[in-house]
């Protein structure tokens, strides 16, 4: 059954059944517009949207494992601001010969990821598409009490902490891109291509490092690329101990296989969506402390300084770097 | 220049340049997610998405009337429950080979109509499209302070109202499909192509009716299709009085150039983007001054009734409708 055979009610109904029922106070699919109840913390919204044969192919993941990365990509945006997900929207636009089951399998794994992180499907718009599919999430949150937490605003002497590992999800896209597939016989396969095609979006991390932090982001285009957006403001600079980086034994096993330097896909490697934060020395061991308690590894990986620019040491010597290198860029097409 | 040529960040801040200032208390470009103050009234959230080739075609409209349809078409939803419009976000897929300009003219047409409704941009995503061009926009707005008004609640003897004129768009949808291009010589073509090409959201009577509807929406898939909807729950059913509907001579006269019968356009024809309003007879003079004075004319074009299905009657005699036809189907291609 193809989409061009039930029309847009038909499938509504299917991706409506899907859903989780809305919490009280909210509005959700069947009208104008949805709703989302007073808070008096106002809202956080973002908007990401993910284009077939750019951000995703059909044979590298389940219609299953691009539902959750929608839904993890956006709500990945929340955790950096140190918010708590409530809903998305979501744009779908579908070329006529998509199986309608390949749509329900998609939603199917945006629901699983929404209950995941306790957010509800609210609406959104499903039209068609003349060629690729191409899917548009806009993601609602309530920022911590303390307010959002903002990209710029740390200061010298912050301490620049990751959570989790650095490199994986481009690990995982260089094994894909060799036509390695989910799931591979390999453990460490199995690890970095769980890194691309399945991020988690840090939100508990978030909660807890927004409270402490003086600037926070997530990173989907690449550390240098994150820190360099960091620090663009306030005449501040970075230096990170390359040797301290969280590159696991899975991600420098599958660089090594391909003749490439693990830290190369721990700097420019995109979609990791883990956490990146400036946080003050004093507060640093606190900051370790909490993200352990609720499971999240956190790493120092440098510290901010108050010269200009990036600086990567490496076993005590300077190494240059690329700043304008990113692995996902706008201006080229995925190979 | 090509968008390819630009990349990403710079062609954010072309996008950037363009807009107006953003309000104290919220938060725009530039950071993960933008914000959202809080509101003691809540917020409404829609969100529409259109693709190059179903919903517009370059050779049919300009750049700036694409940008000020993209923003009109969301903002008719905030409307449609009685609400104000604050602040959108956009998501926008290019093709590498898009030129800059084209993106700069765009997002002046989208800028324009945020400034005349009085809302702002406040962030999105920029990505890399294989094909055609897509663009969604998520809508942020306010209800009044009874709260948003909904699709269903119609009662049994409640006079229906639309706003303006029905049927335009699909005069200046079928000029357009017969060759016809903006702007036309005749002033008749140029008034049903800007009904198409530049529909106006109709938020100030949308707030004037949704303080006295029972139920509202706006008609974005033709007349039926929004009655249709409008009466899907409550037992209840509509009597439509064909001779009343507001059809303009502008648009008679496209429909006899085509041998059409111009109720067909008022009664299917998509995308008007007028109001549709289920109001009490005790309140009915009160909607149509308050309308007249926001420079808004309503016509009272047909009565809810406790009958299920919908009746159209014209010259006394009932007529046969399709309650299944729209000429804007997800299943069709636009021809």
């Amino acid at each position: 059954m193809k989409v061009s055979d039930v029309g847009e009610r038909a499938l509504i109904s299917v991706i409506h059944r899907l859903q989780a029922i809305v919490p009280m106070g909210y509005l959700g699919i069947g009208d104008d517009a949805a709703y989302l109840p007073p808070s008096d913390l106002g809202w956080l919204v973002s908007q990401d949207m993910l284009v077939e044969g750019v951000h995703f192919r059909w044979d590298w993941m389940t219609p299953e494992q691009l539902g959750e990365k929608a839904v993890a990509v956006n709500i990945s945006d929340i955790a950096a601001m140190g918010g708590v997900p409530k809903a998305i929207l979501t744009s779908i636009a579908l070329p006529a010969d998509t199986e309608v089951e390949r749509v329900e399998r998609l939603y199917r794994g945006m629901a699983k990821a929404l209950d995941r992180y306790g957010a509800v499907l609210l609406g959104g718009d499903t039209v068609h598409s003349p060629s690729e599919m191409s899917l548009d999430v806009a993601v609602f949150g309530q920022p911590s009490v303390t307010g959002p937490i903002l990209l710029n605003g740390a200061k010298p002497g912050d301490r620049l902490f990751v959570t989790g590992r650095l490199g994986a999800a481009h690990a995982g896209y260089t094994l894909l891109s060799h036509g390695v597939r989910w799931p591979s016989t390999s453990i460490q396969h199995r690890s970095v291509l769980q890194a691309h095609l399945a991020p988690v979006a840090r939100v508990e991390a978030g909660k807890q490092l927004g409270a402490l932090a003086h600037a926070m982001t997530d990173i989907s285009d690449g550390l240098l690329s994150e820190i360099r957006t960091m620090t663009r403001f306030g005449g501040i600079g970075v230096q990170i101990d390359a040797d301290k980086m969280p590159i696991d034994a899975a991600t420098r096993s599958v660089a090594k296989e391909y003749g490439e330097d693990a830290l190369d896909f721990a700097l420019y490697g995109g979609e990791d969506y883990e956490l990146l934060a400036a946080i003050p020395p004093s507060r640093a061991q606190q900051a370790e402390q909490l993200c352990l308690q609720c499971g999240v590894p956190i790493t120092e990986i440098g510290v901010v300084t108050d010269t200009l620019g990036i600086r990567v040491m490496r076993a005590g010597e300077e190494i240059a770097v690329d700043e304008r290198k990113s692995y996902h860029h706008f201006t080229v097409d995925p190979d």
